[in-house]
Formats: C-alpha cells, structure tokens, sequence
C-alpha cells in the first residue's frame, strides 16, 4: 500500500485517479489544485501524480524533490524547457512522464514500432481514430503517440511524412508516408488502429478503450512500479518492460 | 443465355466484364471502344453493358434504341445532358443507370438510408473508405454515394451536411454532420465503413471488396434482371427488388 | 414527464433503470423487489418496467392492468404460458414486451432481417459476438435475437439451420446454414457483428453496447412511447417505425 | 536472379508459386509431382520450394542435399520423424521450414507472442478467423499458430489452455484460457484476429489476407534469403530478423 497525492484533482483525470488510487488498496493523501500547497501533500506522500498544467510543472517538481517522493507526470503540452526541468529533477528523485498512461496504448506503440520496422516502405502505414463527438483536435494525441512510434520504427521524422486530414484531388499515395483519419462521433472513449498495408495483406493493431478509467488505472500501475525505484527518468515502456 | 456486348471493352472493366459474362453463361457478343461501331454491335446482342465515357453516351444511347436493345450504363462523370439523354432514351428502351454495380454495395446503401432516417440526428454518422495507394482522389464515388444515402434518409443535402477530411483545431463535431475519412494503402479494392454512433452505443453498416470482379458481376447481374423489362429508367434498387 | 415505476428495482437494470428513469427528467416513483407490492406501486404510477423474474409476471401483468397502467416487460426466460398472459392483458392496457431494450440492438435486427431477404442463400450468414469474461452462455441473446432476424428475412426457422460452436473437422459449410461464434474476454458489455459473405463481397453489420445502460434508457424510450397508447401488444420495432 | 525448382508444382501452390517466382524476376526452371525425378531437378536450382506431401519429404531432403540446393519447406502435417530428418539434412544444406510463408502472418506471430508475454493473464486471449465456405476444419491452422505464439509467450502449452467451439452452457472464462472462433462464410482467403481483452480496453492484433498468392510471394522471399546462407535449420522469423 503507498500513500499517494493527485495533483490537479479537480480535473476529470483528477477524480478517476481518486477512485484508481483507492480501488487498487492505496492510501489516497490527498489532492491540490491550482494555488494550493504542493511542497505539504509530497511531504506525506511516498508518489505524487501531475495531471494539472504545464506552467505548474517547476514548482511540482520542486515540491517532490524537496520531499523525496516519486512523480508520475502525466500532464501534457509540455514544451523542451519543461523537459529539461525534468531531466534535473530526475537526477534526485524517480520520475515517470508519459503522454499516455494507458498500459494497452504503451504497448501498442511497441508493437507498431517493431511492425514498422520490420515491414518497410512496402508495407503503407495509415492511423484510424475514434473519439467522441466534442472533442475538439484531429487528430488525437494517442493517434501522433502511434505514428511517432511508426516514424521511430522507420528511422524517419514524423514531421516529414506525416498526412492528415485527405481530402480531394490528393494524386497517388507517396511511398513512406503516414497518414491519419479522424472520426468523431457519439461518446467514444477512444478507438485507435495502426494499419499496415502490403501488397494483398494488411496487418492492422488496434486499442480500444471502453472508458477514461484505463488512464487513471494505469497512472496507478505506473506509481506501484515507480516507488522504490533509482532517481532517473523513466516512461511506460519501463512499467511494461519493453 | 442472353447475347451481350460491351461498350468500353478494353478498360480494366472491359476485360472483367468479358470474364463475368462467359463465367455466367452468357454468350459475349464482343466489344467496341472509341470510334468502334456501337451501333453494328448493339444490333446483335439483347443488352450492351457501358462503360465507357461520357462524351460517349450520346451515341450509345442512340445505337441501343435503335436496336430495341437494353442498356446497363456504369460509366461516371455523368452531367445533367447526360441524365437527360437517358431519361429520353428510358421512353423506349430499358436503361439502367447507376454509379455503382455491385449488388452488396446497393444493398449497403439502402440499409444506411433506413438506419439514417429512423435513428435521427442524436446519432452521429461518420463515413470512412480505405482503397489501395493508387487511387488519386478522395473520399471515393461509394463513399459519397453511402452519404447520399445516410443524407436522403435525413431529409437533407449532403452538400450541406458534408465534412471530409478532418484536420487540426476542429472544434466540437455539428450535429447533423455526415464525416468522411479516406485511408490508402496497399492493393485494397475497396472496403467502407458507415458508423452510427449514439450516446453509449454504435451501429457500423460495413461494405468489403475482395477485388474489382465483384462491378462485373453485379453488371452482369443487372443485365440479367433489365432484359425483357418494360421501357423505362431502373436503377440497382430494382434489382434487389429495394 | 411522466411517473414510472420499477419492478425488480434492486437487480443491476433496476439501478441503471432508476438513473436513466431520472436523467430522462422524469419521475422515479419507486420500486419493488420479490414479496413487494406491485400493486400500489402501479396506483402511483403512468408506466411500470419490469425486469423481475418470469413467476412474478402474471401479478405484475395484473396490477398494471388494474391500475390502467402501461408496461414495458424487459424479463426474459417467457415461456409459451406467459405470452398468453401477456396477450391477454394487451386486450386492456398497452403492453411493450421485447428480449432486448436497445434501440440500436433492435435497428439492427431489422437491417439484417432486410440484407437476409434480399441477398438470400448465395450469402452465407455467419453471427460473432464478445462479452466480458464473467458471461455463462453462448451465443448470448441478443445473437440468438439476430439469427432469427435473419432466419425471418430468409422464411426459414433458426432451430433448422443454426450452426454454433464450429470446431474440428466441420466439412464445408452447408448452404443456408446460420453460424454463430461467441468470444469472451475482458469487460466487454455487448459486441454482436452480423457477416453476410458472398462471392467476393462481404457485408458487416455491427452493433458495440458501450456499457449496460443503453438497455435502460432504450427502456425508458419505450416508456415515453407507450404511454398514452391504446391497449394492445407492442413491440420495440414500433417505438422505431420499423 | 535464383533458379528454382518447385516439387508439388501442380498444386494451388504450385501453380503460385510459378507466377511468383517469375513475377519476382527469378528463374522458374521447372517442377515435379508425384513420381516425378526430384534429384535432375536439383541439379538445376539454387533452391527448392516444397508443397507436396509428408510421404516424399525424405526423398526430397536427400535430393537437395545430394545437389547442395537451399530447400524451403511449406509442406503441412509433418509428424516428429520428419522433423528428425529435416534436422539432419539441415547439417549439410540451408533448409527453411514453415507451416505459414506469410511475411504479415508470420510478424503478426511474433507480435501476438509479444504482447502475450508483457500483459499476463489479466487479459484474455481470443482468436477469431474467417475463411471461405468450403474449409472443412476449423480453427485453421494458421489461427493455431497464432494460438502456439500467444501460449508460448505466457510459457504455457497450448494444449491446456485452448478452448475452442465455445457454445451452450459453458460457465465464466477460465483465467489463461486462449479462446478460439471459425467463421465460415464466401470467398474470404484468410482474415485472423488476435483480440486481448483487458480491464475496460483490449488490443486487437488482425491479419487479412486478398488472396493466396501471399504465401506464394512469402515462400519466394525466403527462397531469396535463403540461398546462400549456411547449412543450417531456419524459420520464417529469420527471413524478417524477428
């Protein structure tokens, strides 16, 4: 059993953590939100979760230095400055920063960058997602998670090869590229698949998430795994052993 | 055993259509393509099946009535002249027009007209096609012709209600939006999808191509059903008795 | 708004049904379990839902009928004596009996009832659903539910050419046969697809359940529609026009 | 460019394998069948392609060893005797054996193993196929090996967690279990899914093959890499450095 804080608890992932925290037989300390006293919840804590704002990132991780106590963030936006606050942080204390912490997307993403890998340009790589009808960006960060881990199994740039949003007189598909779709509707939680296309065969790696709990969930998993460990940086791929 | 020709017999649906008229049974009478003599064909044969252009309809049209002959017409890019010219041919011929000759394509369409006008706009409907890495437009001529069916079965003009190829700060979806997404890839002949997704739950009315036999066959289908009908318009529907 | 009541209110869709009863904007008035008084929940009430158990059908079925009441029965297990009761009631009040309260599950029957009639025996029909891991029976109902559909479309009698469980050394399929798959796995609440396969084409046809409480709330869509109806028997295709 | 022969040469494979080395611009220099001289054969190829029958697996292994010929093996149904001399010839020549010469099928393998072996048993393991409707056993035997890889990724037998034909009364899913489903139906050449099933997520793995000139073109990618490596015993996964 750890004792665990939530920062940003007001938050929708800020309640499904309080119940993830809870459900798993941990002890929930306590949550603050903007404005409120970081530095005194990590002192009673043995892991602090971040799923507030960026801005808020350096005094966070200021608090579970001076306490000791590890960090999984989770919060997402950050920009290289953020990064680098962590990198430093994580020269004293464990920190875990993902921007997913769903263990089923973690490892799916190994699992498309080991496809991609291993098929080549031959195979043509296409990123389908489903959410639901108000969210408001396309596509989704879990979608650019996948196709950067399909870049990554390639040796390329997504930047470079990335094709969104196909529409029109659009010419013949070009070789090496990774396109994405984005289908709203209803009240999907999140449905992704990694489709790899070959010459009359397809491979397709799909994540369907029921509700938001997986998150919450697998933040939990990410604090049990984290608490214990060496100060340094870690992600999912470290929880799952990939 | 019907006497059949074929008008755009060297296209790749020319020489699918030859296939599927012998396999069926079916004597092919031969073939004519540009500057070929429609009008000596159509005297020999009880149906010419057209695929062709549509700077040639005109003369097809006109071979076809003069041999009383019936006519299945698959060509595309038809223009308002063109529908006139059929429609004054239907007087005294059996035309069949259509922009789509597969039998479980038409049968799709029907079933999201249906699912469309009894779920209401509550449900979101959202349209997505993959086809192989060489097709150079999107979203295809089936995916439109499923939205013309989603958007006939509400009552509106898919014109207005149309919004393909989803990208970047979207905001929330509209209600009464019909989405389109186009994947492409590999050597996939064609497979569409028409989600219906309501508040907690989904319908998907879904369309697989194994390969491009699949219009020959539905044509030649066709053609059997049209010969000996009255003079007069059909389309597909008739044929599944829709 | 109306005033509804609730038998076998404390069974997991008596919850959901309390819920989804409120967040319509309507009145719970209340509920009874096994030994409660249906009959004075009934005086209070515009409308009555029962998902208690078939024993306690013919008292349910006389107390609504007593205070004038609708009623929408969800009970499932009905045997040949309770739908004499049902009909007899239906001669006084209005009556809504249905094994699946969702109004996609229920779309969906009738598509695959309309694809089965027209595409007949030259597409095979093969029937594959997943539940989560805790479900006892195989193919579940609402599987069952849309074999008959089908079968219906067809003019055949499901117990004739249902085919469950494929495994071993099978032969080849037998033309007209209906098979069915059942998967089991994870939380799954409710995935049934419908897969009409003919040569070369295939059509899919697919209704995912989110969670439980669709079944409820379709359930409470079936009450606002029965309310005020004359007596007789209903079913959910009327609450959608089919 | 190779030479290569093929033995079971007017098989469905055979003929295959014919346009495929051909299209892959080798030379096809010939093929035997039953009773046909294997070992003048030999003495013309590079390599050796092998679809015929267990029966004539020692005489074909003797003829390629005679010749110093590379041998890919695809023969089904081997019993442990020929694994023996397949061993033993693989002292002297390059010898492949494969009960799938899939590339998508035989990465898809190697990722389900993968996935198996990080998610534990939490998640539930189902394999659903569908194949045409004159396959007359069921699960398939490329199902299996997807079944072999998920097993040995949990470092079980298959054998005592396997759970096919699910159907009738069966209880809640036995934890570890790996569950399969047949679906018959059309002209489908092949579509595998590996579906695990997690709290409130599942990641589905899926295979659809066009046609079967995929084996064809996998065997001849073997036959390429094949030649000219050391006597040895190889699988597909070497052909992909899985």
């Amino acid at each position: 059993m750890a004792r665990i804080g939530v920062i940003g608890s007001e938050g929708r992932m800020g309640q499904a953590l309080m119940a993830a925290i809870t459900q798993a037989g941990h002890e929930y300390v306590g949550g603050v939100d903007k404005g409120g006293d970081v530095t005194a919840l990590a002192a009673q804590c043995d892991a602090l979760v971040d799923f507030s704002a960026p801005a808020a990132l350096e005094d966070n991780l200021s608090a579970a230095r001076t306490a000791g106590c590890a960090l999984v963030i989770g919060t997402t936006g950050l920009e290289p400055a953020h990064h680098t606050h962590i990198d430093s942080a994580a020269r004293q204390i464990a920190v875990l920063q993902t921007g997913n912490t769903s263990l089923g997307v973690t490892l799916l993403a190994h699992l498309v960058q080991e496809a991609a890998a291993r098929l080549g340009t031959d195979w043509d790589i296409e990123i389908v997602e489903m959410h639901h009808r108000m969210k408001v960006d396309a596509p989704s960060g879990t979608a650019l998670l996948l196709g950067e881990a399909a870049a990554k199994g390639r040796g390329v740039d997504l930047d470079h090869v990335k094709d969104s949003g196909r529409d029109g007189q659009t010419g013949a598909r070009e070789t090496g590229a990774i396109g994405f779709a984005a289908l709203r509707g209803g009240t999907v939680a999140g449905d992704h698949s990694v489709i790899l296309a070959g010459d009359e065969e397809r491979i397709t790696l799909t994540h369907n998430a029921e509700n938001r709990m997986i998150f919450a969930r697998g933040a939990v998993k990410a604090v049990e795994w984290l608490i214990g460990k060496n100060a340094g940086r870690y992600t999912m791929n470290d929880v799952l052993s990939l």
